[in-house]
């Protein structure tokens, strides 16, 4: 008699997104004149930069006449790729190996599969609010309790991010085992600096200890002062994982590419040397087979000079709705966070009220989605976040309808 | 401090394929001058068909253009693909749903992943031999011991197929509860009946076992009487999830897509009615991001009138191939099977002598690569598997070097 894995009766409510996806689905069925205005899941709206569809025409070509065809590739990616990604790394002095890099169909899969290789014993960290599929991936694996009174899984140690502590968390007090850390954050904005992340990596190195590391947002810092990777900072290649995609920066949301670095000195209390890096190899071998080829070769042209020069582009664009929005709300005496080096801007709920009530406010009022901080945690509560991710004419008719017609 | 999950020190041996391309490396580096053929890995050889190729050059501009660019999809896959998937099975008798239908990047990780949703203590029942994978991701997952000295991880339950019972098991004698049933069978080309997939319905609908059905091979059989699908089989609904792909029938290897059927109606001991479908649903929302754009392109295009009738050419070229490879065999007075429902050929090794030592002999002797039968487990042992993919001109060679240059 077959039995199911009851930690998914842990979990409460749905995925955020799909959630947010419902709502909105609702209030344009009852209200079907509205034109709704999505600034809630951070999603790309421009189109991919020519060097990349450029790349991926060429790849479906190649596939489509039998002397350039390939079939499997390495479950770790095509070396040109990981070469690509480990020199981005290298030009700016982090501490990255090509054989670290291991290419995937996204950052969400990479989050949510590394806690594989440790135990179910270890004690997670995740800073509050987190994007939640740390917390959600853990707590189906059996890392958790049920929720508590205060919204939080037991057993889990939430590090709160608020406007008291800039949205870093302080070290753990507790004895911890796996620490997410985002950086620049979602969903607050925030960036760590090197000063911030290096008290983790040595917490980490101390306590033998894991960081798990995303960055998916690194090419959105501004601020040449701010650490981009966790590899720039000494003592990480023992301690820690960086989680990385090409989601945001090149407009793969749809198109699926990401990648994670494992590094080969990664070690934990019972690990022998280079044992992770060869787990973490033998997981990808045996549960995925390599991102698609198609999608690799449009990777490959991101990283090369003129599709780098191209994506900043992108990047400067959505970075420029950031400004716009922060400004507007700023112009009603909204309190906000964020948007500088990073495409979120997370701003206080005007009056205390929730962030689900100020959801429905927001769509009933102006016709505009958002996302409750609340839906990343427990210390979200009294927050909202905005995605710079849109047009800009939808970004600007968006913050006019925020500004005139949004009751304080 | 993080401590490792100590399942993988189980695993005996990298995973199955990767150790295959490193001996022929070494072979390859020692003998330089060898043209070696690879018959081994199942990898597809002939060009993406041009409704495919049509499909994704359209995708890809159309990405390129900030009118058409689309970013997120849903997790499960986009309707227009999952309906197709759905009227697919329909055209054919099979009871299948749109909602039932998921979308992944193929079947090896859906394979994989499945295990998830159901309790660590299940008990797991394999084809033996089998594809690497079901074993491979369980032991990864907690459910087995370390291996015994008849080369099986205690715990779980492996069900021989051999020559004595055409290569399709008995039902088990003991109670298990996940049930791993692949065919056309990976690796040995046999295709279960109508009566004997029902066998196993039957026994896991009485037992409250779940059944999860491969069926990645099923565009290539030949006979009209052999079940293509599970949900051809009253009662499966209740107790079976399949796994397919586009990799072998579409030539989508490196482009990346399968999809799996997890009904509504499934059920196991303690789940709620629509319960497990749901958990999947929640497990692809939290680990996954949904198959490429691009891809999903492809694939529709893949089941459209046109694209069918391509990929039937297709499967007649790797089919034809077969054929070549079993008379070839056949005609030195080797033992055959498989090859005629199925795109591999399952043989047994001459005069006895061991799977991996016939794999250095064909290597060494014809330099032909072909997959050792044990490194599917260990009633595999004494046979060997050629796969039919592959260019004509090289089955023709490597069939005549089999020919003229093995000694037997």
């Amino acid at each position: 008699m077959a039995t199911l894995n009851s930690a998914y009766r842990r979990l409460t409510a749905g995925y955020l997104f799909p959630e947010i996806a419902r709502r909105t689905r609702e209030f344009a069925a009852a209200n079907p004149d509205a034109s709704i205005l999505r600034l809630g899941i951070g999603d790309t709206t421009e189109a991919l930069v020519p060097a990349v569809v450029s790349a991926m025409q060429d790849a479906v070509t190649q596939l489509g006449d039998v002397s350039t065809y390939s079939g499997y590739g390495d479950s770790e990616g095509q070396t040109a790729l990981r070469e690509a990604i480990a020199a981005l790394y290298q030009s700016r002095g982090a501490d990255v190996k090509v054989e670290d890099v291991f290419v995937s169909d996204g950052a969400k899969s990479d989050s949510a599969n590394l806690q594989q290789i440790f135990d179910v014993s270890n004690v997670v960290a995740v800073q509050d609010p987190a994007y939640p599929v740390y917390v959600d991936s853990n707590v189906m694996s059996g890392r958790s309790g049920t929720k508590n009174n205060q919204d939080q899984y037991e057993g889990l140690v939430y590090m709160p991010c608020t406007a008291e502590n800039d949205f870093f968390p302080a070290l753990p007090e507790e004895k911890v085992d796996l620490i997410y850390l985002c950086s620049p954050n979602n969903p607050t904005g925030a960036v760590a600096s090197r000063e911030q992340l290096q008290g983790f990596v040595d917490y980490a190195l101390e306590h033998k200890a894991i960081i798990l590391f995303d960055s998916a947002y690194a090419e959105f810092i501004q601020d040449p002062e701010l650490p981009r990777s966790i590899f720039e900072l000494p003592g990480a290649r023992k301690c820690a994982i960086e989680i990385n995609s090409f989601s945001k920066t090149a407009g793969f949301t749809g198109v699926r590419l990401g990648w994670c670095l494992v590094p080969t000195e990664l070690e934990c209390e019972d690990s022998e040397p280079g044992e992770l890096h060869k787990m973490w190899t033998r997981r990808q071998n045996t549960f995925f087979n390599g991102a698609s080829n198609v999608v690799q070769a449009g990777g490959i042209a991101a990283l090369s000079d003129e599709g780098q020069a191209q994506c900043k582009e992108l990047i400067a664009h959505y970075m420029e709705n950031a400004r716009i929005i922060r400004e507007a709300l700023e112009s009603i005496g909204l309190e906000c966070f964020g948007g500088e080096n990073a495409p979120y801007v997370w701003m206080k709920t005007p009056a205390g009220i929730d962030s689900w009530s100020f959801f429905d406010k927001l769509l009933g009022e102006c016709n505009v989605v958002g996302t409750p901080g609340s839906g990343f945690g427990p210390s979200g509560e009294g927050y909202f976040r905005l995605s710079a991710f849109g047009h800009r004419e939808n970004i600007l008719e968006a913050t006019e309808r925020i500004k005139t017609q949004l009751s304080l």
